[in-house]
């Protein structure tokens, strides 16, 4: 892509159009270069959208409850996106049928922007690629955006968690709800959303939530809120996008929501910085051959020598770089 | 540690002291330097013992069929390692007090050395300690290690998949089972274990599981066989080991255990160069520091400027180093 043509497509960004926000996000799915020039000159512009996270167990109804928050937020006249990081999410058409058809409703919508991305195939880069996605609907001008993801891998809590807000849901008589939850969602909650609250096990489900927070020894005022809704009927929706509304607010005036973010962009900036570094290993300095070389050698080998075999070999070729700096070639 | 008291615990662990195996465990889910050096020393001798993985979703009663299957390996006279890797497991106490006490008579075989791991704590070392352990067990003269863990994330996954065999443990009426497969575990299964196979919904699964099968185009000859047990009555765990066993045998004999092993020490030799060089850039040139001082200047920043930095950096330091070099001090 000329630079002509990224900055067409980052003109057609901010104006909101579907298109090019599609294609820029592809690009940034991809790792292409054109999308890390175009982020240095848009990054300024980042900021306006609230960004917030929602992860639990499989079957919560996440997916559910992001639909009804939506609704809700687009009759308050809201530009929406939303990124499902969930092969199992209804809006990757790994749902039910019902489910669906209730989705693709939302898809039609203009103000709101959806899209799926897959856990596979961005392997590695899956927290990297949703912030990029995340930062073209920012881009286009959402107010809001929603991000689900299942709450049971590190890099899939990590996505939920590189948000303004995580949300973590669970459903009663979920069983390995509170089991799921040693996983690490205890310590990412912002907020408590327990769905499918007209289920059986309501109360268990809360006592065992305050018990968790009692025994990490939370003071009050830092202990999650424990919402309710029936997502399925609309019940609690509305209250649960009031919470959201004024704890997002009341973060912004502390300033909590931008020592935030200042985190957040720590850990992204970690994450490019080692992928860089492992793709100049493996591809750039081809250290890849030399390793799979020694592998067919045979023998028992210990992986500690081989990874450091690996390991001088970058080192000397850094040093051999250093020295033809040194000779005048840059 | 001294190298004679090094050399000393390895004896011990040679020896199968239970004890000593412990402590060389610990030593390696710190990421001691002083394991790295026993590794180096004792790699030749690795491989004695077959490594069985074990993953699934939530539910699908992974440990029960672990404790079952390691009964019944007892019988047969042989010594086992477990290793569990999952906050939920019975093994870490995450579990109903019935399973836990049954968990505990197995831990109390002399012949069975059970070993729990966190998920959270050796984060991004996950794999890289799960290795290590089974390495230690290994090398206690066990003749099978069973590894279990929760088949959802990325990282569970592929601790699973280091090893000779995956089993992938899925029950009828999960709901979420093909989806959660969508995850990848589709790709990882040697052997499909159907447990809970007395519960409604069987020939449901087992059509999904020939379906995505049929979709993935797969030849006859490379589909995982689907077994089917109810491990809480032991219903076909003598069916489940005796497939275990002769499909290792049979990959000893033609060269596919050896393939697999070599493409696993290849992954785990990655992990391993991956870690160190994070280390360097983070840790020795102190380049968090760095990082931080620029966040906190404030402003709109793009992620992939800040990257560029702390590249140009590390880059620049490593040059500094070859220089020094060439001064001649080491």
């Amino acid at each position: 892509m000329t630079v002509v043509a990224e900055s067409d497509l980052l003109e057609r960004v901010l104006a909101g159009e579907a298109r090019a926000c599609a294609r820029l996000m592809t690009l940034a799915e991809r790792g292409d270069p054109a999308f890390a020039r175009a982020h240095r000159r848009f990054a300024g512009r980042l900021g306006q959208a609230l960004r917030i996270g929602l992860t639990g167990p499989p079957g919560a109804g996440k997916s559910t409850l992001v639909e009804g928050l939506a609704r809700h937020w687009r009759q308050a006249g809201r530009r929406l996106g939303v990124v499902a990081v969930d092969p199992t999410s209804p809006f990757t058409g790994g749902a039910l049928l019902g489910d669906r058809v209730r989705m693709s409703r939302l898809a039609l919508d203009q103000g709101v922007f959806i899209r799926s991305m897959a856990t596979r195939g961005v392997f590695g880069g899956l927290a990297r690629a949703t912030d990029d996605v995340v930062d073209v609907l920012d881009l286009s001008r959402r107010d809001l955006v929603l991000v689900e993801t299942v709450g049971v891998g590190q890099s899939e809590v990590d996505v939920a968690c590189s948000t303004d807000l995580t949300l973590v849901v669970l459903h009663p008589g979920g069983g390995d709800t509170i089991q799921a939850m040693k996983a690490g969602l205890m310590e990412v909650a912002d907020l408590y959303v327990i769905n499918k609250a007209d289920m059986p096990g309501l109360e268990r489900l809360v006592q065992e939530l305050l018990d968790v927070m009692d025994l990490r020894d939370l003071p009050p005022e830092r202990r999650p809120p424990i919402l309710t809704t029936v997502a399925s009927t609309g019940q609690g929706l509305q209250e649960l996008a009031r919470v959201v509304d004024e704890t997002l607010l009341a973060r912004r005036a502390s300033g909590a929501l931008a020592v935030r973010r200042s985190d957040n962009l720590e850990r992204r900036v970690r994450r490019l910085v080692e992928g860089s570094l492992r793709r100049d290993v493996w591809e750039t300095r081809r250290l890849s051959d030399h390793l799979h070389q020694r592998l067919a050698g045979g023998g028992t080998l210990s992986a500690y020598d081989l990874a450091d075999d690996v390991l001088h070999l970058y080192r000397d070729a850094a040093r051999d770089d250093a020295r033809t700096g040194l000779e005048g070639t840059p």
